[in-house]
C-alpha cells in the first residue's frame, strides 16, 4: 500500500468533480483550486451542462473559466481522483464504474457510508443499487481512520452533523468515561446543509426569524452516527438525535449530554479527549471552555470543549464545525490528502 | 356620494381576499382580522384552495380556521369589499366582473395603477384586456388623493417603492422647492416584495450576505412614480430610479437627492412637507433627522427626514415603510378606512 | 378576594412602569398603550430621565409623548398597578414599599421567582435584602396559578427560559407520563434576552454567525425551573438545562428529552397535555408536530408539539415562545389582566 | 528606487502591526499570517496587551500564539514594514518617529490621506499634529498610483467607501465621459466598519432589521474622494455622498448615477472602464451586468458594473467591495507587496 503513497506524494494529481453546482461541489472546487498539488480537470453539473462555473458562483471570477459539462465515464479518463458531490442516490450508480475503471473516489453522499442495505433503504427510502461495495467503502473520518483512508480506492466521506457528533464522542466512549446509553444530542445546522435548490421552504423570507427540529427520529444521519460509534468505540450505543434548522447559512452546533461511566473529574474527560487527538491537526479542543460557531466558519477546524456536571453524573460536550468544510468539502480534500500521500492540511489552511 | 359612506360607517362590513395566500394576502388577511368593523367573509387562493390558512401560515393559530377556496364570482356575492391581493396580469381579468355586480374593489396589483394602456404594456409586458377602467380607478394614496378614494369604486393600491418615493417628494414638488428634473432615487427593499415563491434566487443561502441593484431602468414602478407625481404635483418630472435587494424580509429605505429649484433654507423645506401632511395620520415627519427603517417596520407608518445642503443646493430625502403595511396591506385597509367612512386609522394603530 | 376583582373588572386602570427604557419596559408599554383598560401614568428610568421614550424608542412616535422619570416612592401613589422591568438585585429594593403603601406590583425580575433565599444567593450572587416576602410573592404563570394571581399584591413575572420549559413539561411530570430524572433540556434564545446595553459581546459584528452555549450549569434559570416543577407537578426532578445564544433578536426555541415513565403512546402523551391546557388560550399545543419559533414571534403564544420514540422509550418536546412577549412583558399582561378581572387575553390577541 | 524593489524581492520580510486587536488589524494579521514572504514579528494592542491575539479572536487558535504588546518605538527596530490599523488621530502621533527611524509605513488610519490640514481638522474634529507630513504620504490606491506606491516610505491606505467610489468614477472622468458635477453617490456599509468596540448603536438587538443614513453631508471620506477624483483625474468634481448603515458585518454597496458628458454609448463607457484596468488583477468589471455584494466577500476585489440610460443621459455605476479587505486590510497588503516587490496579488488569492 505504501507504494500508492510513493506513486503520488510529490507530484502533481488531476482531480474531477461531479455534482460541482451544488454548495459542496463548489465549495470543493473552490479549496482545490488552491491546492498546490492539485489540478481540476473536468467538472460535471447535469442540470447546468454547458454553463461557466464563475457564471453561477460569480465569487469564482478569475479563479477559474471551467464549463460544468454533462458526466460520461470517458471524462474522467485522465483524473486521478474524482469527488462525487452528488445527492444520495444518485453516487451509488456511477460510483461502480469508477472502481472498476480503477479511479479512487471519494463520494460526499451519503450512499456508501452504511454497511448495511436494510438500514440504507429504511433511511434513505430507496434500494441499495450496489450493496456488495458497501463493506468495501472506507469511512473518511481521517481523525480515526487515516490508515484504512490512506489505501482506500472508495472513501466514503461523512456526513455533517455525524463528523460534529462522533469526534467529540469517540474518546469518551473508547475510555469508557462515559456510558453508551442514553446519550441526547441536539445539532443545529445553518440552511446551506439543505443543499442548492428552489424550495419555499428555503426561501428567505421563511427562514428568517425561524427555528425549529425536523425529521425527528427519522433523519438518515442517525444510522451513521450509531454505527460509526459502535464500530470505532467498540461499544453498543443508544441516543436521542435531534437536528435543527438554524436561520444562518453555514454552521454546525451540537450539544451532547451523556451520562459518566464512573468516578471521573472534568480533568480526566478532558485528558481523554486530548490525548485521542493529539496529532489531529484539525480539532481544536478547548478544555472547558464552550466552542463558538463563529470561529470555525469557512476553516477545516472542529472545536470542541466540555463541561463537568460531577454533582449531576453527566457531561454536556459542545462541538461545531462549518458543515461546509470539515462537514463535506473540506473533509474530502482531508481524505484526498492522506490518500494521495500529501500533508494532511495541504490546502486546508 | 355621501350616501355611500353614510350606510356604512357605523355598520359591520364584510370583506373577500383573494390571493389570501400570498405575504400581501395574508398581512392583509391578518390586519382585518382585528378589525373591529370587518367579518372577512372569504378567502381565496388558486394554488391552496382547500387548505386551511393557518396550516400554511400557523402564527394565525387560534385567530382564523378560514379555508382558502378556488374564486368564483358568485363566491363574493356577500361580501362589501373585494380585495385582489393576486399577481398584475390575473387582477385585471376579474375586476371588470365585480365592478359590474356592484362590488367596491381594492386592487393591490399594479393591473390599475397607469392611466395608459401603453405604457402598462412597456412595463408589464402584456396587453391590457380592460384598458377602459383604466381612468376609472382611482389611485389609492390616501394622504393626497382622499376625496377620490372615499366615493370610489375601483381603488388601485399603489405599489411599495412608489409610496416610499411620492411621499415625501410630493410637497417639495407641489411647492415648487426642488426641481421637477435630475432627481436621483435609491431605493432598497426587503425580500418578502418580491412575493412568496420557491425561486433558488430568494433562498436564505443566496440572499444572506448579498445585496444588488436589481431591474435598472425597467422596473414597472417607474411609470407609477412619474404618473402620480405629474399628476398630483402637476409638474414635469425626470429621474433615475434605481431599486435594490436587501438581505432582510421586511421593509423599504429610499434616499432621494433633489436640486433645489431656489434659495431655500432648510427651515423652509421642512415646512413645506409639515404643512402638507399636518392632517395625515400616518406620515412622520421627522425634520433634519435621519429615519430608521426598523422604526416603522409592522406599521403602516411612512417615515420622513431631510438633510439640505444649501452649498451644494440639493437636499437628501429619506423616507421609510414597511412594504407589506404602508406599502401594501395596510395602506389598502387605510383606503377600505376612508371608502367606507370609518376613522382612517381603524385597525391600524 | 372576590372584591378586588369586581371593584376594577368593569373600569379602567392606571399602571405605571419602572424600568421602561429596557426591552421588556418598553415590550411592556406598548403592549399597554393599546390596552382597552389601562392607562399608563408614569414610566421610570433611572439612566435616560428627563427624556421621552419615543426618542429612545421611536417607533413609538406618535403612539406616546410619556417622559421617563426618576423613581420616587410618590410617584406612583396614583397607580393601582406597578411593574417592575429592573435588573435583578434593583426590585427587591423597591417593592417593599410598594407593597406596603398597598399596591398591587408585577415585578419582572427574577428578585421574587425563589423561595429559598440561599439559593437566590448561591445564583443571583447577591444576598436577598427582604428574604421574608419570597413565600408571599406569587408565581406568575398564568395557565397552572391563576387562582393565586388573581388575589396576589406581589406577582414574580416567570423568566423567559422557565416559561418556555415549565409550560410543556408540567402536564407530562403531573400525569406521570415521564420520569422525573435524567430530563435533558437544550433552549436557545435571541440576544433581546440579554437586555438593553453597550458591549462588546452583544455587537452585531460579533453576534452575526455566532451560536455558543453559555453560563452552562449556573444560569439563574436552573433554581427557577426545578422549584416550579416540583411546586406545581409535586414531584422531584433532576435535569441538564443548556441555554444558548442564537444569532436573533426574539424567541426562545426549546427541546427537551425526557424518559417515558411507563408504557404509554404518543396518543396518551398529547391527551395528557391537552387536557391539561384545555382552557388555556395562549397555549398552543400542536399534536405531534414539530413548532416553528417564527409562528409566535410578537405573540404571547406558545406553541408545543411532541415526538414519542416508543423503541428508544423518550419524549422530546419542542416548546417556543417570544422571550419579550409570553417570557416577560406579555405574560405581565397577562398576569395583570387576570389580577385585575379582565379577559385573560385583554390587549393581548 | 529600482533598489528598494531588488532588495527585497525574494526574501522575506518583517511586519509589525499596531491596532492588532481592531476588526481592520487582526484582518490584516489574519492575512499576513498566510503570506509566504511575510513574518509577522510584534503585534500591538494597548487595550489588550499581554493578551494573546487568539484568545480575543478565537478562529485564530491553531495559527498563532503571538501575544498583543504595548507598542514602543523600539519594539519594532526588526521590522521592514509597519501597518497602523489604529483610530484616527493615534496614527499621526506615532508615524513621525517610524518614518525618522527609516521604517515604510502603511497607515490604514485617515491621518494622512488628505493633503490639506485645514481640511483634516474640519472633518476630523482634530488639529492635524505633522501637517508638513501630508503632502510626503502617498494615496495607496494600487490600481491608480503604483508607481509612487512602490517608492513610497508612508502610504496612506485609502478609506473604505472613497476606494469603493473612486476607482468606478476615475476612467469615466478620465475619458471625459461623464459630467464632474451633480454626481449623486449612494453607499451601503456593514457594521464592522464602525469598528469593535461596546456600543448601544451597534448591538445586535439595535442594528437586526434596521437601516438608515448617517453623517450625511459631515463624513470625513467625502473630502477623501473630492481629493482623490481631483487628483487622479485632473478635473473639478461635486457630488453628493450619501453613507448608509446595513444590518450585516462585511460589504460595501456603491451606487453612483452621474450625468453623460457626450453622446456616449453603454458600449463606450464599458471601454473606458475595461481599458483603464485592463491590468489590475482585483478590479473585476462586469460590463453592463450588476454586481452582487456577496460575491466580493472576503476578497480582495472589486466588482463594477453600469448601465446607461441614453435617453435619460445618465450612467448608473454599481461598484462593491468588502469594506475590511480592499477596503483595509487587503489593500493594505497590496500596497506593501508593491512596496516591497513582490508580486501585488501575494497572499491575496
Amino acid at each position: 500500500m505504501h507504494s500508492i503513497m510513493n506513486k503520488t506524494a510529490n507530484k502533481q494529481i488531476r482531480a474531477s468533480i461531479l455534482g460541482a453546482s451544488g454548495y459542496s461541489g463548489v465549495e470543493l472546487l473552490t479549496i482545490l483550486l488552491k491546492h498546490p498539488h492539485v489540478t481540476v480537470s473536468k467538472i460535471f453539473a447535469h442540470s447546468s451542462k454547458g454553463q461557466r462555473i464563475d457564471t453561477l458562483y460569480p465569487h469564482l471570477r478569475g479563479a477559474t473559466s471551467l464549463l460544468l459539462e454533462e458526466y460520461d465515464s470517458n471524462a474522467v479518463s485522465g483524473s486521478d481522483v474524482v469527488f462525487l458531490a452528488l445527492p444520495s442516490g444518485e453516487a451509488m450508480s456511477i460510483v461502480p464504474e469508477l472502481i472498476a475503471s480503477g479511479k479512487r473516489v471519494i463520494d460526499l453522499s451519503g450512499d456508501f457510508r452504511l454497511q448495511d442495505p436494510a438500514i440504507y433503504e429504511e433511511y434513505y427510502h430507496k434500494t441499495h443499487s450496489t450493496p456488495e461495495m458497501l463493506l468495501d467503502a472506507v469511512y473518511g473520518l481521517p481523525e480515526v481512520n487515516t490508515g484504512a483512508i490512506a489505501v482506500a480506492q472508495l472513501v466514503a466521506n461523512p456526513g455533517c452533523y455525524p463528523t460534529s457528533v462522533i469526534l467529540p464522542l469517540l474518546p469518551l466512549l473508547a475510555s469508557k468515561s462515559i456510558s453508551g446509553g442514553g446519550i441526547v444530542i441536539n445539532s443545529l445546522s445553518g440552511v446551506s446543509g439543505a443543499g442548492r435548490k428552489a424550495s419555499l421552504d428555503l426561501s428567505f423570507a421563511e427562514i428568517d426569524g425561524s427555528l425549529k427540529a425536523y425529521r425527528v427520529g427519522s433523519h438518515q444521519h442517525i444510522p451513521e452516527i450509531k454505527q460509526s460509534l459502535e464500530v470505532f468505540a467498540g461499544e453498543h450505543v443508544s441516543f436521542c438525535f435531534t437536528p435543527h434548522l438554524l436561520p444562518t447559512t453555514r454552521g454546525i452546533y451540537t450539544t451532547t449530554v451523556a451520562r459518566l461511566a464512573k468516578d471521573i473529574s472534568e480533568q480526566e474527560v478532558c485528558h481523554a479527549i486530548e490525548a485521542y487527538y493529539a496529532s489531529s491537526p484539525f480539532v481544536r479542543f478547548i478544555g472547558n471552555e464552550v466552542p463558538n460557531m463563529k470561529h470555525v466558519l469557512r476553516t477545516n477546524f472542529i472545536d470542541i470543549g466540555v463541561k463537568v456536571d460531577t454533582k449531576g453524573r453527566t457531561v454536556s460536550i459542545f462541538s461545531t464545525i462549518d458543515n461546509l468544510v470539515k462537514g463535506a468539502a473540506g473533509q474530502a480534500v482531508q481524505n484526498m490528502n492522506i490518500m494521495f500521500g500529501f500533508n494532511e492540511c495541504e490546502g486546508l489552511l
